[in-house]
């Protein structure tokens, strides 16, 4: 490994390019090239590194990052087998043993990436493994350049962190949805809830989210929870209003 | 009506307190006096206003607002019955009409509010609602002097409105706490989620909710879905991951 650590990136889309612009300025790694599977996926990268479409034609490097969709990995991996380079993924639910590689390590940034929202790495937690000790170094030097949080964890505990951000992530974000729909049925601005999704996230970096928890559920007013599931219309949505507000109750009914 | 708004509040909680602290300071309206059933609770007042535990001692003024749990308030409003002033409750959930006073109004403040943390009333939506038009006047200019987003809304919108709040952050919060259990199982600190879940809710300002949704459910990998399941142990947890999922699903199949 020379002291400047040369990078091979592996996918062009969105969670790519984001890396991509937080790595590329860094004094003492490089990004060698990108590799993408079209030309058109490129154009985000070839005016500051080199690119190829073209399997044979990928660089040496010290570190190899696959950032494609899941399903993908196992076969963009197979692409560098024959590398002495390190291999990392940035998934959150593939194990490390996906990868058809010499050697592996996983690189998971935990958070979600959006087309066109830029978030702050530095306050990303990263999620480091690596099959042989002698490859921790070189992860964590470079995850600590990136973030200010870097974690290790094995592929059991990733499956399950990422199965939590799924839970805080896609649904929050589906409660979201379900109360957008209620408004627009109801003609009322989906914005009045805002400043309420916004302070209900706030809480939780003061306070755990078991003592956060308020409302109809928290304190079994049954009656105001009938009104509501009254007033719901989409079954599914109905469903998961019972159900949550039971799973709500259950937590803070006194243990005999 | 003086030119200077009298206010008597009624209740010592937590969300009289926060609207006290609000209202306090308006030049040209007084808090003229607090109601609290024990003397205990009208210690966060008695060094700034008049206060009072005795019903007949109720001053005169041009507005009461009522400030107690949902099932408390007709039984409070009755203490009104008398008084020629208007008279509003603060709560999502309880129609204008369940107050007993000659004239009926609803101030609602749209948000969360717990003790300790001081939320900015300026964005908060205040939700309005009079029986009679005469006292719109009053109610919307004492709502404009707090926040910037005043809306008028009736009882009925009111009601799905609460349940959207409810939806937004009960819910969102137990999809929190959900995460936050299976961490700490894993021996995970809870903090790694956090990022993402202020990202999460951040998003929605930009993006509508049905837009900003990701993961496993939206894009239908029944695989990854399947390992989750696999991976939760609580019954409750392990529907609700289920329900949500199919619910997500289903918003984005192809409509035939």
């Amino acid at each position: 490994m020379s002291s400047i650590l040369s990078i091979v990136l592996l996918g062009t889309g969105n969670v790519a390019q984001q890396l991509f612009d937080v790595l590329h300025p860094l004094p003492d790694a490089t990004i060698a090239q990108v590799y993408g599977r079209n030309t058109q996926g490129l154009n985000y990268f070839r005016e500051r590194c080199a690119v190829c479409t073209n399997a044979d034609a990928i660089q040496s490097a010290d570190l190899y990052i696959i950032v494609v969709s899941d399903t993908a990995i196992p076969e963009v991996s197979q692409l560098l087998q024959k590398k002495k380079g390190l291999v990392a993924h940035t998934s959150g639910s593939v194990p490390m043993e996906a990868l058809n590689a010499g050697r592996k390590a996983v690189f998971y940034p935990l958070q979600t990436f959006t087309k066109g929202r830029t978030v702050n790495f530095k306050e990303i937690p990263i999620c480091l493994e690596v099959e042989r000790n002698e490859d921790a170094a070189l992860m964590e030097g470079l995850a600590q350049k990136l973030s200010e949080k870097v974690v290790w964890i094995t592929s059991a505990q990733r499956k399950k962190l990422h199965m939590s951000a799924v839970i805080v992530n896609n649904f929050a974000n589906h409660c979201y949805q379900m109360a957008s729909e209620i408004c627009e049925a109801e003609q009322l601005p989906f914005e009045l809830l805002h400043p309420l999704i916004q302070e209900t996230a706030a809480k939780i970096l003061d306070v755990p989210p078991k003592e956060a928890q308020t409302g109809p559920a928290r304190r079994n007013d049954v009656l105001t929870q009938q009104e509501h599931l009254e007033l719901l219309k989409n079954p599914l949505h109905k469903k998961i209003y019972q159900l949550l507000s039971e799973s709500i109750t259950q937590q803070y009914e006194k243990k005999l």
